[in-house]
């Protein structure tokens, strides 16, 4: 640990409201239970911008660094830590440490924990070069696996990855994806594919489509723009006509969540990841209690489905398209993204 | 089959709106997977007014003999019936019949066959002295039980015992049963018991009170009226305030199926039974997904759940009150249930 | 019906011991809630060879027309089958029909049904050129697949998709297969791939592997015959050295059976679907609890289990080689499995 | 912490093969992680015995100080330690303490971590006066239960419990217990009764015949000694004559373990709890395959499944019979152990 810097350059938030401050901060501490983590790439989240907007009702840590997508190399632990060594590749996640001992956290639901830790929203993130860590929570990364791609697989990937398996669907049967061309739609169509599920792919536009279909692995494709009935279109690409077995919302807006529950086939499953703001759900109990249907919310991945999500990038099987440009540029990425200009993700090199 | 009479008494509605018109009709034959039953005793459920007074999309068939509760002997039975005898007691249910190959009826969720035979809606129910049903859907109840209790068992019962199945809830867990005081909701908590669940009663008034927390298992009753914060107190009432594990809705107001989802557990199950007219779940999106939370319908039961709930019954850990008066009285049954003058279950002798 | 001729041929074990006779016999007329299927083409299973040689505790039917391996079109059914169509094309498998409403069939278990029909074993089979189902059982064959090449699927491909189902492997984790370079490894392997199961492939030979990992998709193959420790190999073809979560034996000797409990990973399930005459099952007990693993037996799959086996065959994902001669030449073909001459599986064409 | 003593009474195992030596021995001071628990009564069981013996292959540490089942107050705390006070109740259990991120610990099994701390083992255990546990696995033990009472629970119970629930058996199905009249199988028929499940118990003589029937909630008893035919006799005890859902091994000897598996329903689970020296589990593959049937290890709970077990015995739904004496009093009760002389557990006072 010698070796260690005693300042890093990070973007911090000083205020709630903004902007984000490019300056010179301590590198901080592990304690016994954590790892100090020098991180090479940043994906950049919306949740990111939202954290330094104060947009949520739980307040942030102020001065805040942001960031929960931080891939990088370990270089520092506590005296606790046994099974991590120094130089091994690690991801901080959106839940950066919890207590553990919980009943969620016994029960494989850390993401449940009452007590969590929030990578750039209760502690710092990974908008800076070095950043601690729960080390029982860090993402485990092959060091063949490239730093700046598998960034934005550590929230959007996982994320997907668990709504797949909370939805419950199985090789062989058919799911909807709302949303599928967006950032979460895309990856969670490629999990799916990896997992044998089959896609119908909704969401407007023929680039879209064309993406979805050839690229992506989408059987068939649902434009909601043009479509004249979703609900039928949607029933009518499963073979039987009885609708797709769960659905997957990662739209962000409010209406698919109240559409998805009509053509989900009986005894189906939706599944909400999306937050568009203020959104509700909504389900006739008539239709919902004779088909049997469930409606389900689904949050990150525990630190299990994290593994598996990274393990299905690892095998080749999951690719993510991003950009990279230097840390210091975030408040161009946070302008962009807050006009709607951003396609695919940023990806932060913290060196720059 | 020589000795069955040619006519019989029933219960027959003529035209939707009704009245019920107490007539001599003929005793139909059953066909070859078909069995007669000599109905003793039927039950009335409210779905019976609903079926004569045309109050559903879907219309009945007419002229009608409506009831689905209904207990009686196997009089007759067609060819291919080799596991049913002539003399076995039997039961018919709601699911009068399904075609038993489709993808759901091979998946043992028969309630959800797309081609259902309806008892006393689409085909001749429980309102006559000779009723067919399918054999492969009939309940098989123990010669030794009373047929007239039986009878409220064979809807209410395997209704909310399939709910309860559906929750997840598991033995020593905690669930909270909305409109608890009602038929169904009496019902569920003596099932729940006797599945080793912990019950948390809501329903409102001190008579209701008494009879959930003294005779039928509740560890706490939370009146909805009188409670200053449903919310609050049902989480209060289970040892950690995180709430139950889920929740049954038997209640038929709208306003219990959307503040469910705020006192159930993280990661917790919301089942809908009740079937308020018009009604809509409604869940705030965000707090659904960071809780992980489940909303449900179910259905009635299937085969097994039935015969299960039956087992139950037969062990003496289900005590469902009713009255007994003629099949005869059926129109004057109708009346006082729609003025909602009945509590408890009313069920008609065949014979009277 | 009235162009259906009175006699067919077929071939008849007239006693336990065989030989099989090619002879004509007369056409059976379905009961009312059975089909008469015109089999175009019948696989041949080690089974019936048992069959005819009385191998077996149970005894069959005398004469007997053996074969459970059948695809061909429906020609005549019963007055109560109404959901299948003259001219649809079917399956005959070996499970011809069972009583739907046991407590087996009840959950979905037919193949546990107590009073089972089994095809070329308690009523007469496949190899003859119309064969009587009970509709409810029938495989239902979409009309653009080849009559031929699905033949195969219809037991061996159904099994062992059964077995991977029950072995509760998910997308991503790893299955060991034993016996993986015999027809029914050679499945199993396919199953498991468009499942998203990782595959370690259990067998002797470089042809097997070659095929294995070349055609089948196995990750890794291990050859028992060459291998100075098995176990380690196994557990060693996991990147975590853990072992496979799940072990398919498809093998036909005891060993295997005994082995797999030592490399399954803690949790794991060994599934056995082989028959291996006289073979027992054994395990330490000391191991079997402190590893918290699961040995469980897998028996043919249901009618869900077989839609969906023929749905990954209609997809292209599934090739199973096998090779075309006349029903006429079944004795040879008994002569050749006798003798263990056989690689790959013979189908009969009915018309030969 | 300045009011604790530097030393303290233990039983100490100073070789392998023993006697213990009950002595003086330095207080332990917690990790950061850790707490220390002021013992005041801890369980005897036949693993301690084990371990002084070095019975098994695993070498225990030495000098040891045995002993897994012990209920105390916990008295100081590590610097990571938030959410235990001092003054609480603790109970130590076999699993001291696991790494809590291994592939095993992040599903909740942490039984199946592979860098266990066993209490009594490979760390020191529960026969002192103060004894260190990692604070996130010690279990909570509600302050108004008896200490005394409680200590059987902590190992017994909760592995009972735990085979239960491994075994799937639900409320209103049919567990036979093999070895029903011991410690641990006294447990489990309580334990499967407060859970709804129905009981068939296997042991031998009129004394536990009795108390099985008359107090433990069995509703059958097979006395394997007097039975002609033990398969029979269980199978008849059910309803339907199928079998017991589910069978529950907690024997010493080896015959039950391979007798369970001809009794048990098809679709059943046979649950091995108990380990017999060198025993080994065998099934005949061709009816395990027909039957479709699971035998499953089970080893100790998890940390979950402990607190559930804990709340079951808090709700005053279990009894475990105990009997008293003084910590010094160890070598007594070793010997009587040794003879086989012990019926119910002893408990140690470590204050004597």
């Amino acid at each position: 640990m010698a070796s260690l810097p005693k300042e890093q350059w990070a973007q911090v938030v000083e205020k709630t409201g903004g902007p984000v401050v490019y300056k010179k901060i301590p590198v901080p501490k592990p304690g016994p239970d954590e790892v100090l983590v020098n991180i090479k790439y940043s994906g950049v989240c919306h949740t990111d911008l939202h954290a330094m907007q104060g947009d949520w009702p739980l307040a942030t840590k102020l001065p805040l660094v942001g960031g929960h997508e931080g891939a990088g190399v370990v270089v520092a632990r506590g005296e606790l830590v046994d099974d991590v060594e120094i130089g091994d590749h690690a991801g901080v996640k959106w839940l950066n440490g919890s207590c553990l001992h919980c009943d969620f956290c016994m029960q494989s639901d850390e993401p449940l924990c009452p007590k969590p830790l929030l990578s750039g929203y209760t502690v710092d993130g990974t908008f800076q070069e070095y950043c601690i860590a729960k080390a029982a929570h860090i993402a485990r990364i092959p060091k063949n696996l490239p730093l700046d791609a598998i960034a934005p697989v550590l929230c959007a990937g996982i994320t997907v990855y668990k709504g797949l398996k909370e939805s419950g669907a199985k090789p062989g049967q058919w799911v909807a994806i709302v949303g599928a061309g967006g950032g979460l739609g895309s990856l969670a169509q490629q999990y799916a594919k990896a997992m044998g599920i089959r896609i119908i792919a909704i969401d407007t536009g023929d680039d879209k489509k064309e993406m979805c279909l050839n690229s992506l692995g989408a059987e068939h494709f649902i434009d909601f723009a043009t479509s004249k009935n979703v609900v039928k279109d949607v029933q009518a690409a499963t073979p039987d006509g009885l609708g797709p077995h769960a659905v997957i919302l990662v739209a962000v807006n409010e209406k698919p969540f109240q559409q998805a529950a009509e053509y989900v086939r009986p005894r189906g499953t939706v599944i909400c990841i999306g937050l568009p703001a203020g959104a509700y759900l909504r389900a006739p109990v008539f239709e919902s209690v004779i088909k049997m249907i469930s409606i389900k919310g689904s949050y990150v991945g525990n630190r299990k489905d994290s593994a598996e999500a990274i393990d299905f990038f690892a095998r080749g099987l999951i690719k993510a398209p991003f950009k990279v440009v230097g840390l210091s540029e975030l408040g161009m990425v946070y302008d962009k993204m807050h006009k709607g200009q951003i396609a695919g993700r940023y990806v932060l090199d913290t060196t720059k």
